[in-house]
């Protein structure tokens, strides 16, 4: 992550970019739905991995406060909150806006566009059928009265990668039908216009998988209260790890215990720095006679050391609304230009009316 | 409809239109997907009526090209091609853009984007339910391969309606349940911003119904080969009317014949301006004695006297392509400006993120 400087923007962000897109890095295109702060499972998931492709890639970060309506249209406000605090925690792990282009979905028109387009290119049996959308909707209740922003969101999901022309795209386990959704249209449109206009995308499956909640359930979200956010006090993280599931059976400490399933060693596996160490830890563990405060102690160290820099940048980003504002609005602007040129190629290329 | 002279717009047009607005007439939304020339149904159905809104209305006509492809994504170019169509039909028939804002559906971005929004405020078994829909998806054998895009459309023509603040649009009488899809949508908008951001809107059915083909089959349409186009030549309207279906057991002069079902008669509802004269022929052809050559020969006169004048001017406009572009241009400017107005106020309204 090292100590990366924040500076403001300079007024030459424009023609840098340019600069860099004709080294021809490959484009990458991934975000966030900003329904909340983010936690230290977005941090293993994904933002470890952005900081990387800084260098490697072109790479937008969406905040997409469009997608995150499809199931939040009841709450606005909560949505509206999170993109300043989504782009606070993008500053904060070091995502650098001079190398990755932060981008607020809803104010590039061309996505919505796009996606109209491409709901004329697939049927609404297809949709229906995509297993992402069927496990969404099994998971959030929503039976035969799933909003149909919600079932039409693999079109939106295809009009953002295309429209930046992004052939990498970085998914959880899960979600990746949804690329393959959107080359189907990729390849729909492009049988339409005789040529590709559009390039399809691969997904890649990032090695770790998503982390767990501190509570071992699947899924660790702020609103199951089995998160630990990335603004997280050491108090928060000390109670967090101390409340951390172990190997429930793992009663006394000369007992021997499951590394399987236990959260503290699932996180050990993301964060520790040390590997070889761990391994010697875990065998350790299995055999009896380490105790989980041993383990949780050397967790805690590890997050606290991880968090307490994000913690500090976070505090220091957050006085200065002014400048979070600016990113966004500079990164907007230069995704505008390419989501716009993007809708141009795909009208030209369809032969649509064009003013 | 008069004999309206075409002048190229001056400069002044947008501030012209913002003087009318003040008038506080009602806004009247109506328009044609772009899927070929207009004929007389189109005449009967809504140009005639759309002539006299453009006194007492602040009317907007939607060239409605993105909804052509909602089942013509396979033939893009043919939805191209038929957008100066519509409009060269538009001015021949006597609209005058200084009085109506003629523009582009494709070119009004706020309309997708409010579209995607609404998605959001409606179930697919909202839409599933909807009887025009249903309908439609009969008529036009999609079955279970509906493309996504059809399925949506009355979200975005609630869209297309409310973007406008229109609060009178004119339907077909099959059609008025997409207005009441339309005010749902308003409604639950208007409750989540907790105030009345967006007017409710009321359907008007033509007292003149849909016009049926020459053949009397229910719909008139180019592909079906039995309509008469507002472009048709004196001769194409004389072979028209010598095929029209009259009554098939009303073999001989002196024999009785039926005006019901009998496409001479309804045309003769619908354009005949000699209302009186009409009911006597009426009465003599029911009780017997009236061949169809001579209530032929009467239709065949007025549909020459109605198209006569329309096919010169559009013949006349049609060689000047320039200025029919710079009109389109023109209105979907002015529509532009009213559309994203109407974004802002939904966005802000809803609280979501404004840059």
């Amino acid at each position: 992550m090292g100590g990366l400087l924040f500076s403001k923007l300079p007024r030459c962000a424009a023609s840098h970019f340019t600069r860099r897109r004709k080294m021809n890095k490959p484009t990458i295109l991934t975000g966030d739905r900003t329904t909340g702060p983010l936690h230290i499972g977005h941090y293993a998931g994904s933002l470890a991995n952005r900081l990387r492709y800084q260098d490697s890639h072109e790479q937008f970060l969406l905040l997409a406060d469009t997608q995150a309506l499809t199931d939040n249209a009841h709450d606005p406000q909560k949505v509206r909150r999170s993109v300043i605090e989504v782009a606070l925690d993008y500053l904060a792990v070091g995502i650098d806006p001079m190398r990755t282009t932060i981008c607020l979905q809803s104010h590039l028109p061309a996505l919505a566009e796009l996606s109209m387009l491409y709901l004329n290119f697939v049927t609404v049996a297809r949709l229906e059928r995509n297993p992402t959308i069927k496990d969404e909707i099994r998971a959030r209740g929503f039976g035969r009265d799933i909003p149909a922003g919600f079932l039409c969101y693999p079109a939106a999901q295809a009009a953002d990668i295309t429209a930046f022309k992004a052939t990498v795209v970085p998914v959880g386990e899960d979600q990746a039908p949804l690329i393959e959704q959107t080359n189907e249209i990729v390849r729909r449109v492009n049988a339409t216009a005789g040529r590709p206009v559009l390039p399809e995308a691969r997904a890649i499956i990032p090695r770790a998988g998503r982390l767990p909640g501190i509570d071992g359930k699947a899924k660790m979200s702020k609103s199951g209260g089995n998160a630990i956010a990335l603004s997280a006090s050491p108090e928060d993280i000390r109670a967090a790890v101390k409340a951390m599931f172990t190997d429930p059976n793992h009663l006394r400490v000369e007992d021997p215990g499951h590394v399987e399933g236990n959260v503290v060693f699932t996180y050990l596996d993301a964060f520790d720095p040390a590997q070889d160490e761990l391994a010697e830890l875990k065998a350790h563990y299995q055999r009896g006679g380490l105790g989980d405060g041993k383990i949780k102690a050397r967790l805690e160290a590890i997050l606290q050391d991880l968090i307490t820099p994000i913690r500090a940048r976070r505090a220091r980003l957050s006085q200065d609304r002014g400048y979070i504002l600016e990113v966004i609005k500079e990164g907007t602007e230069r995704a505008r230009e390419r989501t716009e040129a993007t809708k141009r190629d795909v009208v030209n290329a369809l032969g649509l009316f064009q003013l």
